[in-house]
């Protein structure tokens, strides 16, 4: 039988453990190709670049020996590793062209450095490239873990994300659908919970940054809050209470239920 | 009654006729105010800036004397205008803690040059600052030309502009839920279709940039194409055949039919 073919890609930049550590654990499932941005482009969401080349580079592994789970080092080596100067959407959508010889098995992103639960998946380059790689009719998963250290310990959550990884590539995952996985930070996971996106608000998201010319600048900053605390069901809950989230998330965003009033009111 | 407060902004930049547009037709409809960014980000989709400080600045207003709509010329001097150096996003973020009092009664973002129909909606900026009023709660409309002109004739529009506005102004939009408003470029619409977003795709995305220092460089084009070009409750049928499209959007993009394979399964 073929290998499976594996992009991974993330927002972080290729320099990221997360990604590092994605590549690490995805390894052994297959032939990993890995096309990352060149530097970090965390808040890309789905941004492309329209305006200026992109460029693309095949780079050396970047891979340490600072982490290396168990039985994986045989298939590091098989890793090819690219760099893009894109946006992560990018990174996708020069990956499908340019450097992949067939249609992967299964698309890749993170393991990003930073939550991406309820509505902050909007503003998600992780997810960004997990939304791109989908439309291409690509099973993807996005990861993501609820700190900003540089160097967070993903111990916890490797069982995990092979799990999730493998039963997308054993079983597929609906066309027109993605995985959206969250991670606390915690020693021990308590376990898995689908879940659904909580209803959530940023707010307080702009502090004052002095210039000396007179300007008014502001640095974009913020506080979260999950609307819907008591809900048992979200994302957010499953985070607070110490379980990884996975949250099926669907690109067709049409509003169903509003179709007929609004045919009612203005054709 | 107090006078209806209406934000505007786009991703063309203030300089954009689209946007010179809006602020023309909205101006009767209540207190306008201007906060765009300060030059193009086509692309930017739901992206933020969260490594530079961003600088808000109030402008003298672009307007010129080139296309007025009737009886507006009175409000129009009433008008605030901002320019911000970041993204569509950016623009609602900041508008909302800097430059409005109270909570506007319409956000409205456009007028695109280029539709955001089908899939382009997860790319657009213009779609990504009416998806970040509708997290803030505020009612939101994303309106698009299918057309790159810099300066195309706006007139075909200006009826079916106001109608949409005009209704959500008095009936609001659910929560969670916005509008986006593609046009075709025609010199007469056949009328307004309510419609779902198209199954569509973008393929040949990557044209050759050469580049002087020997690296791989490509500018990002591409050619769309509707999958189901049969199907006539979709955006993309009703530009195709002379009609402005509405299509409600939701922000909870839970695939829900998808919860329960996935419990049984990983949890």
């Amino acid at each position: 039988m073929d290998k499976k073919l594996i992009l991974i890609t993330n927002d972080d930049g290729i320099q990221a453990t997360g990604i590092h550590t994605l590549a690490r654990l995805l390894a052994p499932l297959g032939k990993v190709v890995v096309v990352a941005p060149h530097s970090a482009r965390s808040g890309a969401g789905c941004s492309i670049t329209p305006t200026t080349p992109v460029i693309l580079e095949k780079v050396p592994s970047p891979l340490t020996s600072t982490f290396t789970p168990d039985d994986t080092s045989c298939c590091l080596d098989d890793i090819d590793w690219y760099t893009c100067t894109g946006t992560p959407v990018d990174c996708v959508k020069i990956a499908c062209e340019q450097v992949l010889d067939s249609k992967p098995d299964l698309v890749v992103s993170g393991i990003n450095h930073g939550d991406n639960a309820s509505c902050s998946i909007h503003y998600s380059g992780t997810i960004g490239a997990v939304i791109e790689a989908t439309l291409k009719g690509w099973p993807a998963i996005g990861y993501s873990l609820q700190t900003f250290k540089r160097e967070p310990n993903f111990a916890p959550y490797c069982d995990a994300i092979v799990k999730i990884a493998s039963h997308a590539l054993n079983n597929g995952i609906p066309l027109g659908e993605c995985l959206n996985v969250n991670f606390p930070e915690v020693d021990k996971l308590q376990g898995i919970r689908v879940a659904r996106m909580a209803k959530g608000e940023w707010s307080c998201e702009w502090a004052d940054a002095s210039n000396p010319h007179g300007k008014r600048a502001f640095w974009l900053t913020g506080h979260f809050t999950n609307l819907e605390p008591e809900s048992t069901d979200t994302d957010c809950w499953a985070l607070e209470h110490g379980y990884a989230s996975v949250t099926p998330i669907q690109l067709d965003m049409t509003a169903y239920n509003s179709l007929q009033m609004l045919k009612k009111n203005l054709e």
